[in-house]
């Protein structure tokens, strides 16, 4: 079978044996935002040309959104392998996209997946989950399947002040600095909230005592710190890209968490297990 | 006399009587920015030509900031007249600028503000300010001198989301919304922090909950609750731009904080006063 990876800017594809181990790969920028309206079949099959005769195809991600080949309508929580299988939607024969899951928290306001549930659930662990990244996924496993999660805009708010605001405009490309990460960290649990702390980006610069090379890692730390703070977990499960995996763990050892990495292929494990599900639909 | 308020974006002229009421006024898109290195002198003349033999000629704000016409260095608090007109440069016979007020918070970060001293100074009144903005000031007086302030990015970072983030991208233009303003208020007392509470502009929009055109005002919301929250004032003094006072004066109302308007025109009282200063050190 094809396990896919379909986000916003890229794309994954994993050529799977009967067992589950990945014996090909192949990634393009061909991310959703770049396909045109009803082109999703012809990039999809110029992307697998050599496995074309491989089924079934299972894919997860922001192809399944409102903006992808077809929306797949959010499963709400709690939400495992046999609620998620149930709403997979066939795109073309043997083709199918994975739904995103959904929940309220207690205040009754909605967050949103799309891709990391397959990540979360392929790790087949329960306990709290943190995948770092634009938009990052704090998700609660309970009994196989997650129970609620929630989002922070860390990753996506760190890239707009770098680019776009005050802070940016003092900023010097430097390689990350661990000291001035650590600084950010520290200073997320001091009085005054994270727009006062924001602040001091520009005054410890304006002052001589922060560099412009290491502005944007003092920035990076301040946010994580905020971030890890608001859920204030005695330990968590990281899951996400090494470099910022690495990032978050610093962060949540200097704030007393412990931390366990997961490798990153629990995705590929949880898609071929909804594909082997499927097969056992169609026999059934 | 002339009061000269010279921002980042805009410069303000006015002229005083001998007893320090308004007598004409000249504003211009010609801040800071916009002047060619040594060319504030030539863009100051040009703005006050029908009044050029007033003097002295006081200013505050960015123009004494290291990319004005000269760097007049922070004064630290606790700073009041006294130490204000004591750190004044003169730029040219009888143009003075006025420095800039420095503090550091309880854990020993910097904060810096220019121009603000000079319209809280302006009020005569001891007491919280608030004055909302770009970079919001919050600004205790205390036996008529600045005893400690701190500042919040609340302005820069709704602007740079709503511009730059994936929240404006669902966003319509609409006309400011009460409702949706009080619901951001509200939201941000409840838990997860600010960095999730931002996503849940997107979802509550993704979920049908929000309209497009009232998400700027959610977010608008959001910030103002989370940055009046930090600070936490039984009760406070409102002084800036009238729409923006009155949003704030709305969120601190809904979080059970009396507030108190100041007219704006304080800056002008206080350049007045600084310019009386100076003539006092002149004659003696």
């Amino acid at each position: 079978m094809i396990a896919i990876d379909w986000g916003t800017t890229s794309f994954r594809a994993y050529r799977l044996d009967s067992a589950g181990a990945i014996v090909a790969t192949r990634s393009a920028p061909k991310g959703i935002l770049s396909v045109p309206a009803g082109g999703f079949a012809a990039v999809l099959d110029e992307q697998i040309r050599p496995w074309k005769e491989e089924r079934p195809i299972v894919m997860s991600g922001m192809v399944g959104s409102r903006q992808g080949w077809v929306e797949a309508p959010y499963v709400p929580c709690p939400a495992g392998f046999p609620e998620i299988a149930a709403a997979m939607r066939e795109v073309r024969k043997g083709t199918w996209v994975v739904p995103g899951v959904s929940c309220r928290d207690d205040c009754g306001v909605p967050d949103v997946m799309r891709g990391e549930e397959t990540q979360v659930l392929g790790a087949e662990r329960d306990g709290l989950f943190c995948l770092p990244g634009t938009h990052s996924k704090w998700v609660e496993v309970r009994a196989g399947r997650i129970a609620r999660f929630s989002t922070a805009m860390t990753g996506e708010v760190y890239a707009v002040l770098k680019s776009h605001s005050i802070l940016g405009r003092m900023m010097e490309e430097g390689k990350a600095n661990a000291r001035a990460f650590r600084d950010g960290v520290e200073r997320s649990g001091e009085p005054g909230g994270l727009l006062h702390h924001l602040f001091g980006v520009r005054t410890k610069g304006l002052m001589g005592e922060l560099d412009a090379a290491a502005a944007s890692s003092y920035l990076s730390g301040l946010l994580i710190g905020h971030e890890i703070r608001s859920v204030r977990p005695p330990s968590f499960l990281l899951l996400g890209e090494p470099s910022l995996a690495e990032l978050y763990g610093e962060a949540a050892a200097a704030l007393g968490c412990e931390t366990e990495r997961l490798d990153a292929t629990s995705g590929t494990r949880a898609l071929f297990r909804l594909g082997v599900m499927l097969r056992g639909k169609e026999e059934s």
